[in-house]
């Protein structure tokens, strides 16, 4: 292997006696993006003021930031952009897709999307006078038909991890003249997407799950290169006017993906992402995949061997899932948390699942060793069982 | 005066022979937000990981930081909230604003708007069937008739600084049973604005410019209580669910302003903006006020007697004015280079141009009289007609 997992994993800050399962849903901090924003604010806020956005190329950092992760998702310079939510980036897509197809009204999706997708496509949906049908994940591929303007759908279930096949759906899809939007929220930096080897239509992702950008980093947006001059968003702002400091009057959308720009781009957080994106310099993304499999078959094993009262809720069939794995228990909540309060840091996922992610980048197998062991030991003893343990926080 | 705007000043880093008046298009650093910034990363993403959320308040952190601004705009407490940017946050007052008027199709704006707001209306205008009319600032008032949905101003112009009159203009809107939309870019942190005062509707704003939150900080909206929970944007997101970790598969709107969320908060940008608020703790907005107006009134009087080729292009009426001050001067853009080479930093803005903000925290007489006598020497000299001075940068 080319990729040196020892290195990578030395790039970030993970605090003494935790073992971090949840970079699936914030990332850990890479050390370089602390020194990288200070030096920002003091030697480019500070100094340059106004003049940072063409001497520090603030301007065009969203593009050059986009083009890093490019890579990592099988897309092309030039082809990405940063900026906004991944929320805000999805109602972009959804809204481009569905203009492309003025004839029809259907926007697809399962069950599995992350919620705040659906919420964005309801209120597409009932503002453009659309339908948004949902279906179980499993039933995706037989509900294309004729009728799809769009297939929204995110690529790996955020509580089961199951995968979905970004190819065959989407030559599905096409197939039926239907186009695509995939969310790569749990994909980008964890699995090996190819979004121009799938010929998929749009994509979104965020950033600060396995690309580490820190919490609430600037999501990013593709569009295939033989939709980009024909995408139309409903949100047009002036970083995507093709001449945003002429300021006309009228909206004239930029070239290309730039059009997918909205409002200012946050810069102090843009930053602490770009630093974040050195570590994947000479990361190889099969390797990536590898490894991924490598630590997630490894954490089934030993669950399965070690942990009584759990059973799988992820695929089996490592091909079918993404970086992470989830389990089911019917106190999950209860176990996480005493799984937490021994260093152990998973998430849990309503009702009953106990989440795992796996970020090849700074897991390693010692941490997949210390997981199964304490994860046994918690339901063995049924330590979990303790007041403290069954009460929710806020926000979990 | 309890305002101690010698403390506020003291509050920035201002480099070394710079006058800048440039704080409405960026503020500088306010010294606290690169140590903020620092600690946060230092003390809350590295360590407590996933767990900032709940530990850290940063989920609740833009309800917190909306408080903060709620003062300075005339707003209550619990009734703004911070997210995305200026240009969404329009997009949601807008489509919220006319789904409170479904018999209604018309949003009316003015020629002086920020193009990214006629941008922003000319989108949602298409995707929903409504029709964006624009006027001319001066003839708003008699424009406002019954086909109004929504009445969306600018309430400070961003080349002239006119100040539009939103008492007047709100009560006239509502005679005519429609909402408003004010963008406040140029009057949080720069005027005395007063938005329970005038009963408007919705509000808007960005926070990079008098409120020295950092480029590309996050944005602000405020709804008027009495419409808050009818309030239905067409952007949803799960940050704007009534419960984002039931995970339901039905977008349901959180109680008031909340529902205004959509995506994850960009926490990195929000502190270091929460830090450079503290300096408005203690700062009365009606002393602020009397301190832009003597600031203004100086510089226009000092610019009339001294400096050749100048035509003022904002009100001389204070009261008609915001906190900035605008000349046209046929080669604007090159005598802006002049002046910004002598360490005068204002804007250009086309086609003719120089556009001057003062910020009454960090601006005072000194800097009035600095910009005037050099701006004199430059007129009076003809030094502004130099090649390189004619040369556009990329982004102005």
């Amino acid at each position: 292997m080319s990729t040196d997992f020892t290195t990578t994993r030395r790039a970030f800050y993970l605090p003494d006696g935790v073992t971090y399962l949840d970079g699936n849903s914030l990332g850990p901090m890479p050390l370089a993006a602390r020194q990288r924003v200070a030096d920002m604010m003091a030697d480019e806020w500070s100094q340059m003021l106004i003049t940072g956005w063409n001497k520090a190329g603030w301007y065009v950092q969203p593009r050059l930031v986009g083009d890093r992760i490019a890579r990592l998702i099988g897309a092309g310079a030039g082809q990405v952009v940063m900026g906004d939510t991944l929320s805000i980036k999805v109602f972009q897509a959804v809204s481009a897709a569905r203009v492309l197809r003025p004839d029809r009204r259907v926007i697809l999706s399962d069950s599995g999307n992350f919620p705040s997708d659906l919420y964005v496509a309801q209120g597409l949906a009932k503002a453009v006078g659309a339908e948004l049908r949902v279906v179980a994940p499993e039933d995706v591929e037989a509900a294309i038909n004729d009728d799809l303007a769009v297939l929204m759908i995110t690529e790996v279930d955020y509580r089961t991890g199951r995968r979905h096949d970004m190819k065959a759906l989407t030559a599905t899809a096409h197939q039926h003249g239907a186009l695509t939007v995939w969310d790569l929220a749990h994909s980008a930096g964890a699995v090996d997407v190819d979004l121009l080897g799938a010929d998929a239509d749009f994509a979104v992702g965020c950033t600060y799950k396995y690309l580490n950008g820190g919490p609430g980093a600037p999501a990013f947006i593709w569009t295939n290169p033989r939709l980009a001059e024909q995408a139309e968003p409903i949100l047009q702002g002036w970083m995507g006017h093709a001449a945003p400091f002429a300021f006309d009057m009228e909206y004239r959308p930029a070239p290309g993906i730039e059009r997918m720009r909205v409002g200012t781009p946050p810069v102090i957080a843009m930053t602490a992402l770009d630093a974040a994106l050195d570590v994947w310099d000479g990361v190889d993304m099969a390797e990536l995949r590898a490894r991924s499999i490598e630590l997630t078959e490894a954490f089934i094993a030993g669950v399965e061997a070690n942990c009584p009262d759990v059973t799988l809720n992820s695929p089996r069939d490592p091909s079918l899932r993404g970086s992470q794995v989830s389990f089911r228990h019917p106190h999950a909540y209860a176990v996480m948390q005493a799984l937490i309060a021994q260093g152990v840091v998973g998430d849990f996922r309503a009702p009953d699942v106990l989440r795992f992610g796996f970020a090849p980048l700074y897991n390693d197998p010692s941490d997949v060793a210390r997981a199964v062991d304490i994860l046994g030991k918690i339901l063995r003893s049924g330590s979990w069982d303790r007041p403290d343990f069954h009460q929710k926080a806020a926000v979990t």
